[in-house]
């Protein structure tokens, strides 16, 4: 199965068993918002990708490893869409979930997903008791705190922030365990994978900063200028656009060499190579050169 | 050391490593607002006993599953008092943590507290993974979905409510989950220990809504009369205080027959009747007999 149809039917059945019965239709069809369709499902590929490369010796841990950092992320965007946030009203070029099912519900489903996330880890490590401690430390840590992506929310709320500490844990923390999760999860060294998380998440949160700042919105899915209107801190607007490409390409090349020399190693490297130029396009950087 | 201090440094503990650094500030403060000073810590208390009466071989383990329980029921209440869902000035007689920090860090703090109950699970099954597995399975079901808190809480936002389905899943799931919790923390049987967290799960709804309509506000440190105000489903309200109070009684019978003999059975059937006695109090008895 092809790594995107592999994670659209573990998350498929995962939403199944968290609406079973019991469950409020509201509540259910909110989550369900929230996850389907999806954006790029970026961090649950790596997280695969890596699984395969270790061997994915339990397929059914892999497919939890990733569909928890999937339901995680989208966790957090529903809530940093909320109004007292960003006050999005769109994500992923549809409504957000609480201008679709109010602010209720988008509160609690993101609780939700949060808690599924976690649900889904245990089920599948039942099978696997050995590796379920560490897997949960990693997915876990990546969300909370003190480091986790929690916290990195949290530094918008602050008056003095480090833009590295509030970009890697805001979105460098859920990479870095999708490389990481991906090994524990097939029984391979995660010491080995953090580097390639650490980088990709670095290189995300670069192109996200370029894209807010020159990108359409229509091919964005979601209104650009967010940052600069929210006061966010953002590497585009404090080092320039041309020094944000050059620290992009660096990444990218950086995550390349970061990948261990395995059997599946063609493969992610090719990934990543296909994942920058998805995250800033060719004719983008042609533009922004043109200007520049 | 007593349960209750136990507990305590147990919390303290648990918020330590998640305040360590990294985290911002403000983040670091409202979670700590939304654990201390405490409620009765009736949840981690009950857990700790049945626990200790069924061994209590891995006090790091038990003392993991208490204080995850507490920090769920925690996040549960920060959420729950956020504008858009009660709207509560106060809780437990000092201002709510959206009262005191804002909505933004009263968000994040009920997700921090959410993830960082599973990374204190995850932290201590690293010691013990032969249990850890059944540990998260119970703890992540009672909150998440399609029957735990979130869900339970998701039933507010329906038009058509069961009052059953409803009491069961905000408040009983996580009753039954600290009795299970603890014996499967300490190796013992859960489903023997299953009956007793149902009993006063459901107890404590019903003490919940009587002391919702007759309380004094001082006695109870958050105003009353809000589930009326909310349009709440309420056994007291539907179905008259007197049935209510005689609901209340047969179940902490109930709770006390279900207690499985075992060395620790005195002190757990003492800690129900004292329990019983503190939600609803001989005056107030006295006083609502007066009026019926």
């Amino acid at each position: 199965m092809a790594s995107v149809e592999r994670i659209e039917t573990a998350l498929r059945r995962a939403l199944d068993l968290a609406q079973g019965p019991g469950c409020p239709p509201q509540l259910a069809a909110a989550v369900r918002h929230a996850v389907f369709p999806g954006g790029a499902r970026i961090r649950p590929q790596l997280c695969l990708a890596v699984a395969r490369a270790c061997g994915d010796d339990q397929p059914g841990l892999s497919d939890a490893a990733a569909v928890a950092i999937e339901l995680l992320h989208c966790a957090s965007l529903v809530h940093d869409d909320l109004p007292c946030f960003d006050d999005a009203p769109t994500r992923r070029g549809q409504p957000s979930v609480h201008s679709a099912f109010g602010e209720r519900l988008a509160v609690l489903a993101g609780d939700g997903l949060i808690v599924v996330a976690f649900q889904v880890l245990a089920r599948a490590g039942l099978q696997t008791p050995m590796r379920l401690g560490p897997l949960l430390t990693t997915v876990s840590s990546a969300v909370g705190m003190p480091s986790g992506i929690v916290a990195g929310q949290a530094w918008e709320c602050e008056s003095r922030v480090s833009i590295r500490e509030y970009q890697r844990e805001k979105t460098g923390s859920l990479f870095t365990a999708a490389t990481v999760a991906g090994a524990q999860a097939a029984g391979g060294d995660p010491v080995a994978w953090k580097p390639l998380g650490d980088c990709l998440g670095e290189a995300y949160q670069v192109a996200d900063d370029i894209r807010d700042v020159v990108a359409d919105p229509d091919e964005l899915g979601k209104p650009i200028g967010r940052d600069a209107a929210l006061g966010r801190p953002s590497v585009a607007r404090e080092r320039g656009l041309p020094a944000a490409l050059r620290h992009f390409d660096a990444l990218v090349r950086e995550a390349i060499a970061a990948v261990p020399e395995c059997p599946g190693a063609p493969f992610l490297r090719a990934m990543v190579r296909s994942e920058s130029e998805r995250l800033v396009p060719v004719q983008m950087v042609a533009r922004l050169r043109a200007v520049a």
